[in-house]
């Protein structure tokens, strides 16, 4: 058996999340991949089962809830009334999607510079709007990371109150949310990419910036504030609807 | 844990299927999306995964059965001859239907104005048949509406004969039942779109014509009764005649 | 709970594999539908989960074994020395497939008449080769074949020795193994479309036969014995072989 | 019940694994098939699918472990300090490979002669480098053999630490690596192809030598080392830092 601490399950869970999540992207966008346009059902799929592999992993090295998610660790502070956790995991989960960014950037080397569109490169490690417009930006965002904390809370619940009538097994879990996010990608991430994750948008832009990427153009900093913002607000309001109907 | 009420179950779980259902819709058939022009797939596992979603949602929040269907509904009630869930069930179900698809509009807020076609803004809110021809339309929301009835009855069935052997447990239902719903439209869902929900389309379809979507065409209400009539008209024959079979 | 007899399972259960398996060519190949020219993966996925869906229909309607393939039943025949089962499982299957593919015409009723080419229609019935060479033909029939028995023996298998252990659960049993047979569709249906099964070739081929579809062409009955006779001497002997490791 | 010797099973498992996994790429990208030019989600998805079924079967004919991949086996063996395995499970696991890819040569017998590109044909059997260059190509292989070593082991653990909470079920494991190997694919496969498996490519690549397959080309021997060593230098550094965190 293997056990790290919460801290790291956390950390190595996000960065297995990003190292999936965009890799799928870099393989769909830069140039001369073997994935290269292979559209948005790739993208979708791979990023549904990145999640699975880092809840997967998250659980696996020790994090109690696998949430490699602020939105997710701040919608359970709310839901719960308890914010001890929110000092270890946002931290981890950041850090942990700054080395995954860094890790595509490695697995993708020759690609970068086989690739001449800066905004391509771009969205191997952040999103971005299809239709850049500050409040249905910041919409879509909250109402996608509403369906993933409803949906997460549901599938938890499902299977706390059908534990002893054979509900699903805590271990299955991780392959259940992953194709909740896959869901989210697939119907809601048409107009911003479904970040619904602060650290899974901000960790990589910095690591855009900071790293010595060919030919790289702007980390856009402009609309970073869109999908930090939208889903912590998304994740405190959801989580404080859903413990009125808690007990 | 949470609860709230079979009315708030079903009319919630209902909006999440709307939302997530009409959703990859929206994102397929709408001008600049990231989903463009997507495909079947991405449409049918779009479909498929709401379904999963929204079964686990109702679930969570209390719905006894979480139908999301009003076909369903009259199924089970046909089934086990008791029709007292009908007129709970029903309004929530259209109603969470036509919430879920105000909220697909406001997700989708800029690309309304950015898509010309107003057949594929209506796309997103209602069905319509490939080739329009009212008896093979019927048929084929019939026939699709019964695969449904007799793949949740059989998955129920299984679940509940097996329980001692290690049978499905129920919280993996969800699961099942949306893969059997992206089965349905893969196979049969080329002819009419495979409504085999009345709620799911005229919930949608009320809201289209509400809602001050930009440039929107029809709501084609002379194609509306074949959603509604079919789905209810094969669930209560297949329902008659699963219960010719039942002890 | 529902029950009906292992002949009314075996039948409903390979009408529903047709329906569904079948259906979703014609979404695929026939002129006009909503899923035209949706490529190999919408085909593969949705005979997959029409594999789920049937074995789920057979079990609750009470096939033991849930074979709806005669190569299957005759593989356990072998495997198991007792070929009982034969006289009543082959008929209802080939009479099910028959039916299925009934309802596929009905399904997709206006989309003959808009379909020109006779060879596309057809393949909304039986298989047919990508390049027609008896030899080659057969032993890719045969060696898919192959596959699907020894999965389905192996998936089973896994079951009976582990569940103590928490094995995979009998009623899960029909998901896994429609995801085996979209496997072998994947990676093995490119030569001759993978029938695997004499009834989903040769119930639909005599649908074909019998039915006036609009327009249509020859049945190609100098092919037919292929996906008869590969499928079950396949079965055959990998029944067989399995049987000498058997205890 | 079936059950063999674990040399067969490592065998048996291996040759299924290459079957679908090199049947896939051969449906995709050789002429006039079924799936010709089927995209990313095909190749990726019949991987994944290739792993379960191949995992379901090793494990039913007697492996215990069901590695089908040396680097597994020598991860273990570095992570559990016994490499008595390795003697008999890596020659297995060739021979298998061999085997599987000779079975490819067989189903798509009429195809060989029908393609042109001899580097289509090679890809049938070993991998090879969208963009050739030794040390991206080796880091490529690398980090995707230490997301697979990591999952599985995370799969593994979950399953051991939460069996008496419901977790999962062995014989569901199969799936669930299925899934993972479909989430390394669609993800970092983009720049080499994903071979992390030694046997997987060398097997192939010695059969791609052998076999008298029409108009075939170079077995390009000069990159043959990538995906040999990267991936079991990633399973022994992998394996033993799990090992510093085991107990």
């Amino acid at each position: 058996m293997i056990q790290t601490t919460p801290f790291l399950g956390e950390l190595i869970g996000t960065m297995v999340l990003i190292l999936l999540g965009n890799g799928v992207v870099a393989n769909v966008v830069l140039n001369k991949t073997k994935g290269n346009n292979g559209g948005w059902i790739v993208i979708t799929a791979g990023w549904g089962l990145a999640v699975m592999a880092a809840v997967f992993t998250a659980t696996a090295l020790g994090s109690p809830g696998a949430h490699i998610n602020p939105a997710v660790t701040l919608a359970f502070a709310v839901l719960q009334g308890d914010y001890s956790l929110l000092a270890t995991f946002i931290p981890a989960q950041i850090l942990g999607a700054m080395i995954g960014a860094t890790l595509v950037w490695i697995q993708y080397y020759s690609h970068w510079e086989a690739t001449d569109d800066p905004g391509a490169k771009l969205a191997c490690f952040a999103t971005g709007p299809a239709i850049r417009s500050a409040i249905p930006n910041f919409l879509s965002e909250f109402i996608a990371t509403g369906v993933l904390i409803l949906g997460i809370v549901a599938i938890g619940n499902t299977n706390i109150t059908s534990a002893d009538q054979g509900g699903i097994p805590p271990a299955i879990g991780p392959y259940i949310v992953g194709m909740l996010v896959w869901s989210i990608g697939l119907s809601l991430g048409g107009t911003t990419g479904y970040a619904i994750n602060p650290a899974r948008d901000l960790g990589p832009r910095i690591a855009h910036a900071l790293l010595p990427i060919a030919k790289k153009g702007s980390s856009d900093w402009a609309y970073a504030w869109v999908p930090v913002l939208a889903p912590l607000l998304g994740a405190a309001i959801f989580g404080f609807i859903l413990r009125l109907f808690s007990f």
